[in-house]
């Protein structure tokens, strides 16, 4: 049942229309402003109508999913911070004392906390309409002496994340050609080793150019972490045919989770955002699953981790922002929607040169 | 009077108090995140705390000013489009259908427009609360011929920058430590012709360096254009430290105000957001009256024209944004203002460490 689910929605995924990308070209040139000068704003708005299928996409709502879950491998000493903190930050997320609430306040973005994989009970919190319980198991299993998950786990996983993505569609009618926005971010103490031994794995580059200092890591850590993920990546056999494989051998429950987004936003027409080193990961393996979700999604800024720069050269995209930041959350991916949502603002927003009546290029 | 005001203004500025910086680091040091994951964000909320003498600044209000005027080197055929365009957007942006009107809507923004010499009659829109008159002279000498305006209106010009300043400020009373945020931009056919001469006179660069298709001129064109600074460059004498004396030579009257603006903003402990070439040339040439004001400028984004880059440099700003635009109106510097808005949030709406009991760095 799961497997098929999760075959169907990938069967099921089509390339956007590009026809589209003209159409809304001429919209965009036909308003009152040189042409191209507002520069990436009109790619995304193009590119939004090309997924969409609508020429003058506009954005109903935004949402934000953050993943959280622990990582068996955080007990290896690679992370600046004890594993705990997943657990209390997921608690600072509903309580909203985290950046993210800062953030999603200020752009008026809905935020769901997913628990996919926390060690920790929140069945206390049932009634917070933010909070969505999808907990597969407190936390993977350590992946240098086991693989971190079931096959069977890893597939639940993804079906959360198609599961929290038809929610919101069943949310909203789709007419009068608006839209949604659906980003992601991440909350797990170890996983940008997970992250990282991803990476190395999928794009087949040196681990030492990937791993970054995640929250932190003293000098001591960060070469552990390096050591930890070569060993891990040399412990099994992988096929980068079967993302799945991948996933309980070396993933996280909260990427499996995002893979199933992001397979769901594919299928349904959804731009989906990215956020940083750990939601790119899981647009790595969603890549093994179907090469077509690549057109789908935004990268929302360019992580100070250093491998990510490398994860979306591999995708093929270029960040919205650069702010130098590295706190995951959906932080860069929250700020990169409010101006994906601009973009389409501006095709019903602006004026055309005969509407107000300005002159056209000589 | 108008000597006495600009003068006594310039003499007024002081440097930020630069200790504010790291008391709100230790501010930032005990929210919930790992410390400087929000890497610029932070940056920018230090360099506000220490432009307004606050350690936890709180934004009560962005203006952004979209300063016009015509130039009358537009006769020189070195724009892409006619002069009556300049009119005609200002008329667009009162009526809010340009793309600056969809910025400021998206991002709670006030907007006013101000007329500092454009050529035609708005005395029909008294009312409208979005418009300011200011018009010194509809429009300015061409700057090929005889100087494009006299020093008195030059500083007068100065003159009408500074009171845009004082009279957003007397609308607020400055308890609370809230603080208000100023952003420029510009609307004039034919300016990135007179802020390329201003650039290029200040920081002594070849003119080819700088130069670049303003709103999208053809190959004709842009050569003329070349030609053109060239020549007004060799034209006239010039003294790097008489800002009134450049300005009345090769200035524009909406770079004029900007200038004012700056000026009253580095007096009165406001921090000022650049959006493109245009604005930036203003920067030089108040950079030439007190070097102080480059400590209180913020540059919204990277505008797509060569020269921009130049400017920033010459600064030693970093530009928030850079997203291929090339519009001018402050599209930049309003998106870049939402970011810094929600940099200062950051320091008032994250819990700490003891609030949320999450757990610190091992």
């Amino acid at each position: 049942m799961t497997k098929e689910k999760i075959s169907y929605i990938i069967n099921s995924i089509s390339l956007p229309d590009y026809s589209l990308i003209n159409k809304t070209q001429k919209l965009l040139d036909n308003l009152t402003k040189p042409k191209n000068s507002l520069g990436d704003l009109e790619e995304m708005a193009k590119k939004i109508a090309a997924i969409t299928n609508n020429v003058a996409p506009k954005i109903k709502k935004k949402y934000l999913f953050v993943l959280a879950a622990d990582h068996g491998v955080a007990e290896e000493n690679v992370s600046a911070y004890p594993q705990e903190v997943t657990f209390q930050m997921v608690l600072n997320f509903i309580k909203k004392g985290a950046a993210i609430n800062v953030f999603t306040e200020h752009t008026d973005t809905n935020i769901f906390i997913v628990d996919m994989g926390v060690k920790g009970d929140f069945s206390y919190l049932e009634k917070e309409e933010i909070f969505v319980d999808k907990k597969i198991n407190p936390g993977t299993k350590n992946f240098l002496k086991e693989p971190a998950m079931s096959k069977d786990e890893a597939e639940n996983a993804i079906l959360c994340g198609i599961e929290l993505v038809e929610k919101v569609l069943d949310l909203h009618d789709p007419e009068n050609g608006e839209i949604l926005l659906v980003g992601i971010g991440d909350m797990g103490i170890g996983n940008t080793t997970t992250a990282s031994a991803i990476t190395a794995l999928i794009t087949k580059t040196e681990v030492e150019k990937i791993v970054g200092r995640g929250t932190g890591v003293d000098d001591f850590r960060y070469k552990n972490k390096i050591e930890v993920i070569k060993k891990v990546l040399n412990r099994y056999e992988f096929n980068l045919n079967d993302a799945v494989d991948i996933l309980s051998k070396i993933g996280g429950y909260e990427i499996a989770g995002m893979v199933g987004i992001i397979l769901a936003c594919a299928r349904y027409k959804i731009p989906l955002v990215l956020d940083g080193f750990i939601t790119t990961s899981a647009a790595l393996v969603a890549l093994c699953m179907s090469e077509k979700i690549k057109e789908y999604l935004f990268a929302g800024h360019l992580s100070r981790e250093p491998g990510h720069r490398i994860q979306l050269e591999f995708l093929g995209l270029k960040p919205i922002l650069n702010l130098n930041m590295a706190l995951g959350e959906g932080t860069g991916a929250c700020l990169a929607m409010d101006i994906l949502e601009l973009s389409c603002k501006i095709l019903h927003e602006m004026s055309t040169f005969d509407e107000a009546r300005v002159s056209r290029q000589l």
